[in-house]
């Protein structure tokens, strides 16, 4: 599965989820193994109904259904959140081009001090140096970087319920 | 299941993961609804091997398999990044109280400019105004908040393989 | 008109508009003046329907309709954006008592660097200097503040239309 | 009416006010629907005189009467206050050309942090992140952007009397 | 003379100079030994009214006629401007103890970053510490000092003439 | 008397003051109208060697004597410090042009976070704003300027004595 | 050898060094182990002058003739630099207790934004976080601390000479 | 010696040190004079062993036997720490040219908010000013740079054993 999203700004239309996707995600988000029969008598529909919508949500990269680990604890020893400043008008297509970089985890632009904020995971301080100064310090309109070194991971949920 | 890790600091003991631990970690990272019987074939294991040790590692909290959403597309939308400072020697026991907020999907210990780096996943303003006044700012040892407000989640992958 | 608002947080019950109240503040944006009787032709209503909706959302405090000049072309000659940082949890009430202060015209929370953002209207250096020491550090929570003097506005528009 | 004022630097002469122009803004703050009658009769002045003198208040563009309304309770949920840097000796001219925006409420060239101060009513995450990327950012000598998001107006005043 | 001036907030009544008090001013910025018998010639007035003018501008501490040099080049090797952040409301009581400490040249309350700019003239690095550590941090409300050490003092001049 | 010191880097040679000149100079920064006379007895030398000695120091221009005064109390309403960065190796070059702005009083190259301190003397916000966008902002090396605005002057001081 | 001096405020009275004692000083930066005969031939003295003087300089705490390893290179993959923030005036007490935590290998106090600089030597991410969380932020006066890790050393250089 | 290392990125193939290696460079940690013979004896190899180990460990450049003094206290009085920020993708280069400047000390790649902190060790005021224009802000790639003047070296040691 390719995981980065390339839309258009403001292309968002058709996003709209059913009250049943909403509650399909919700069961994926307790236990992303839940077995479809289940999900489906739990929800009064038919598992065939449940494994169509699921199959469309993961289509629509509205929805992935992964293993996920702490990489500090599976033998990446440096982590980091690395704060991106951006030149002018290069910041949506710089974070696309951060987020095809396979070391990125996370990529998010927000509105505060940092245009972009990318997490990165590395095996050691050399593999953070060369992703740093050979791969996103290269993107065009990428003009500074702060690293913020993870020491440790306290929480990952994904339970947060739908709207 | 519950996504919160409060271990005590150094006790890592009892971590190592096995090889195959790392294989089915992999084929996992793929793709969280991979039948066990696939793996299985795959790693050249019986499925009840995989099963038992794709269970010890979820219980372990090395692993969780999850539907994974972007919340700004499912109807949250505010979401944020905090940095948050702390006072002197309170910043674990900060961190895991801040880990139990629900609000929280992601916090992590740095060795940057901020002591804490909490991900959070509001509905709108107020929930965000809050979050941050009513809960992250009466946890004992929390001194500063800032936060980086999400406009669009660019990337989001579980796919780092093992070490 | 006693500007400042004390809600709760989260209370913002009720605050619903009917269509007809955003086309009234539509028109009463363009032009605070335009006679109740132009607005009722253009909207189809009653000139009785303008007056009495007006009058609401006025006491509401949803709308206000007023005189606004540049004070530094009338005289106040030392305006500040005042960025202030709080104590922990005292942000909503701290936020509150500085609305009070007659020298401030605008206050904000926001989620970013600054807790509050203050915008005050003095008419020099030691006008301004009592405001910081006498009157906004005095405030319990406030712990610092960051004056942005003001050089010149160029705009101040209250033309945004509804939605 | 046309929000934006473009005085050339040092432009300001013939702003001085009349006594009676200060007294008639003063009315106008307080309500600027007050009858032209009822603040004839309190200034001892004929109505035709305010009339006149209002109008040409407006002309000059020192007062404006309007319906001022808080964004955020009227559905624009995402304001936020940005602050700018500009290339050296580009700041008056960025500073006229991000008045023209019709997404800005608000700016103000400041003598801090900051060079120019802007505020700016979005409906949501996407359209702040267009008002960014395609129209603040492009327009020449803006260098950088940090932006306050806002969680909650406290307030908003108008009635500083006059000097 | 006591360079110090310790004016209570707002006391600035009777400062109003005369157009003969500015004038004599301006000879003296020129030079500070300029005979006021020349003073006088040049101003079309007595030598004793020039002289009276001049001592009562000193005893008002409005005017110092001083022999300044570059303290870099007279053997000061550690000087520094001292940006300083204070408590709450203790600003200008701690401005006030700072002045009288005689390693500060100048102390100036800003409204900016910094609540107070302090210069202080040094022999070296340890005086400079013992300053920092043993003076500036012992006054009542200092929280933090950042020092500017400075390299090389390229300009000083008195001659702004008045208004 | 042009205050500027324009002095190659390391062209220090000859500075060197004989103890005489110290003891000249430590009475000047007493009182810089003390008769020479009265110098002459006090150091035990005669009056044409004072007045040789301090004209030597003037035209070198170790000392200035000049009647100094409070900026803000005689008409400079605006007087700010700004804090200016640099280029890279335009440093010195830029200091000696900022030097030559007759609104500067005062610019010292520093090692901290600014490259080069420079004090203002402006009448209003005006002449402050055209001050930065036409002055300063203009010279060629200078990329960021943040000025803190003065609120009130505490101390002014010159007597430091020598080494 | 005990590495840490505590030596109190302005306690530097008799480290003046003898010629004899910079050249042996010089040799002895330039290779750590040559052997005194050689140095003595060079300097034209004894070997039990070098050899006296030598030790003289070591038990003052001169000079250490020490192996020297970039720690990167031969283990602990986790090296950072402090900036920590202190309380008022407990500056130099801390930066004492700092210096006898044994993971830190440098201890300097600054004039600049950060009050001490403490390198420290570590094995990796939990380690770091240990010294941080249960040593450095337990010594009373320390209030922040911002860590830049180590990426690669580029230089360490011990051949100053003398002055 | 040339204390710089020039090594491409990711080339740390062959630095593996043996367990003997390893006791010897504790041995000179802890005295970097210590015979050879004494060394031999500790760790029962041959004193040839150790010497060609020795001479081995120090033209890969792993390790330096040198003597270390406290700059501050051998008369150069202005050292610093100097943070630096790279353009974009230079930043390896412009460190390895940093390298080898006669006054850098210290130089390391860093995570944080500073690219490069490099050490530099002068004897004045003018001799740093110096280094920072014409030498550091000459290096192609070098934006930024804001120095920590040293007040005082409280620690420096190098003990840490080995792993």
């Amino acid at each position: 599965m390719e995981p980065t999203r390339n839309r258009s700004i403001g292309g968002r239309a058709s996003e709209e989820l059913s009250p049943l996707d909403k509650r399909i995600i919700e069961q994926l988000q307790q236990d992303g193994r839940r077995p479809f029969t289940q999900i489906a008598a739990e929800l009064g529909v038919s598992e065939a109904t449940v494994r169509a919508r699921t199959n469309r949500l993961v289509e629509r990269r509205i929805l992935q259904i992964v293993g996920v680990t702490d990489p500090l604890r599976i033998g990446f020893h440096q982590m980091a959140m690395i704060g991106v400043h951006c030149d002018g008008d290069r910041l949506v297509r710089a974070a696309e081009q951060i987020a095809e970089l396979p070391e990125v985890s996370y990529a998010v632009i927000t509105a505060g001090q940092y245009d972009i904020l990318v997490e990165t995971v590395c095996g050691d301080n050399e593999a953070l140096l060369s992703f740093l100064v050979e791969k996103l310090r290269h993107i065009e309109g990428v003009r500074d970087t702060e690293a913020f070194v993870y020491l440790r991971i306290v929480k990952q949920a994904y339970q947060w319920g739908t709207r």
